[in-house]
């Protein structure tokens, strides 16, 4: 049986994102199935992410799955030394697939060479966070209808934000125009750029961010502005304020623009944005569940006609 | 929909607290059901509180739900300087309700009135903790038969005692007698004094603890006499053992005194007490199962016909 | 009702064990079960284990039951000062069985001593893990065929380790023949000797470890070195990279030959051993899925011919 884990979906045809976003479709009709029954799902953490494993986790649940895993590396026996081969080897034993979470970039990929089981990568230090990217192209999708030409405003830490280089890669299938709007100490990475051109991917750079830069917005994923980010603090101190969005601001955006954040936020979208029907922010964390739960059963080997049968079944139940 | 968040029973009405004592006594019968299968319970420990938490996540199980949650505020994304409002917003998304312990008064309370999702309060620093006063009224209940015009007698630490004073606002509906045992350090404060007299509660003060004291009781509730209170040591170092419960201190009370406590005790009881017939404790933390199951079927929405219902037909069956 | 907990095999009669491995045998043909159901398991680690936690849970969700249970030691009430008494006590009111780990000694003992539950000891210090010697012995039943006539090589901390004393006394009903491999530092202590040649056990003493020492064995039992366990540090640079087992050494050892190794492993085994064929330590590990299984159904009540008739049923479904 070939090994269906999920390290990355930068190689991901524009087809088979299409495929598990109608997955995803299915799931936010009916979260709750009996498609896991009987399958353990491990969630091993090796660094904490508490909203990436509550996700994960209630999405095996309402699968009907169980879980089992740690949170938090100090209690493991990674700590008495063990080789990360060594840990993911023994949890194979005990589950059906493992969602991993790792500090490490390309923990994610080595894993999935050596186990035995189907990895799902949760998160590979600044590397790939491909559930993240499947749940944003999924915000994208429902709220505009399509994913196709449409303009992306990537705000706030552009240069280590993986997110937005995921999504940016993602995008490439579907004739973005993008905006980086990020103070010059976090501008997009020129490998970035470099690849937009590859890609015929028309983009834009800024560093106002204002009512009239985000005046065509389609999607405005903001992203936070952290102070360890930054050499010179001095040049912090005068950013730290520039990048945050407010609901003024929004007055004379595109009725259609729906403002996405990976969250958690600190204080880049002010509190008085939440209200607006233009933030999105929460119900896009919502949709986390629906992407982890068509990633789960696509890792092991449920179709999207398998799954809409089930919800057929159970919408005569 | 009404949201039917328990932040406080300190408002509850006479019938509104016997019936969910009805619904209590409905889960000792049978604590295992399936009226919450596939729903998904959230437990947020901002705070740990092992004892709590294994309660309600044992109630959660035995009635069908699944668990998601956390119990190390440290790993959490409060940590990256989340908000709680975040935090509750974001577990929204997974859970179908929220059991939440929080450092902070007011917290439950602050969460509930932003939700979409039922928030039940498993404490808030030293406000309030329902489903103690729940468990200790379902105590009081089955060990009397009755709540109605007991002798009362709280033993130990009554100034910051959130178990005690909860207590003793849900009895005034129920004419009871209070005796207060304590150190001055750690007297009721005023305001609930004055709550009695407002409510026509009788009570007495003591700071005597022995035989004679007791010898009316028919509830004697102790609480932990923690050496923190104390500002002044060499009045710790006085008390410290006046507040001890011991075995032979039990000889001439009532044969139907019960010995309460919320557990976890230090040294406020005396181990030779434990195999005496009026040492109800431990038993008094069991009916925390079902009192906990009560309120989270009552909060989803589930009422006392349904479950008598479901009894009817697992004993039928 | 009897108390049917776990605390140590070291007393289990040859039949005992046979029929414990014949009930591993019966899960290893189908893991997933509803012979659990309904049933609450608390996983109470004192001390942290995450590879017995995991597998016991698996265990135990693979059976059908519910998880409840603490992982960290800071975060629970002992952490209050409760003694362990009031922690099982408490517990015994939520769940239907204990594992419990814990770094003293004979806690496992006392607490099936007053516990209204069964115990299952997960390891109480350097004392009793018998879990771990339920699939050692598996894992050996399987891979030869038998328990009988073996010669069973001992290698490393032979000193310390809990799991290859208990390993020794759990074979005496089976004439094994051992050989004790160790540093003089880390030798087998005087009492294991002693219990030998009480029951008539053969067994030889090597302090070296090559191609020849390991000619004839049936079973290679690798164990950590630790730094910590030495008084002088000379001796352990010594002997440090003398108990390490290399690929080729395993070139002219019998066919039958299988490692097994209790694992986590630091350095005591190269990574080329690995994909040998007669390297076991991962399938050991799946092994203790089994075993596990077999223990919470034995100590629940769930008798050999109950699961037999769950597996035909299974089967014929």
């Amino acid at each position: 049986m070939e090994n269906r884990s999920l390290v990355t979906i930068a190689n991901h045809s524009k087809e088979r994102i299409l495929y598990l976003l109608e997955m995803a479709q299915e799931f936010e009709k009916r979260p709750n199935r009996h498609l896991l029954d009987q399958k353990i799902v491990a969630t091993l953490f090796f660094e904490p992410s508490t909203r990436t494993r509550l996700s994960f986790e209630t999405a095996a649940n309402r699968l009907g799955a169980k879980v089992i895993g740690f949170t938090d590396p100090k209690v493991t026996s990674s700590s008495k030394g063990e080789t990360l081969k060594d840990t993911i080897m023994m949890v194979s034993n005990y589950a059906d697939i493992i969602v991993m979470r790792h500090y490490l970039e390309g923990a994610a990929r080595y894993a999935s060479e050596i186990a035995p089981v189907p990895i799902v990568n949760a998160g590979d230090g600044a590397n790939q966070h491909p559930s993240q990217t499947m749940l944003d192209l999924y915000s994208i999708y429902k709220t505009q209808g399509t994913l196709e030409n449409l303009n992306i405003y990537l705000v706030g830490d552009l240069k280590y934000g993986r997110t937005v280089h995921s999504l940016l890669m993602a995008m490439r299938h579907f004739n973005p125009t993008f905006h980086f709007i990020a103070p010059n100490e976090l501008k997009m990475p020129e490998e970035y750029k470099l690849y937009c051109k590859a890609h015929q991917i028309r983009y834009e750079e800024h560093t106002d961010f204002n009512e009239e830069t985000i005046a065509n917005a389609d999607i405005l994923y903001m992203t936070r502005v952290q102070r360890e980010r930054f050499t010179d603090l001095m040049e912090y101190e005068r950013v730290k304020d520039v990048y945050i969005l407010r609901n003024k601001m929004l007055e004379h955006t595109r009725p259609n623009l729906r403002i996405l954040h990976p969250l958690p936020r600190v204080n880049e979208i002010a509190y008085d944005v939440d209200s607006n029907p233009k933030a999105y922010y929460f119900q896009q964390a919502q949709n986390g569940l629906y992407a982890r739960e068509a990633i789960l059963c696509d890792v092991l080997g449920i179709t999207l006609d398998e799954v809409k049968a089930d919800t057929e079944r159970l919408m005569n139940f």
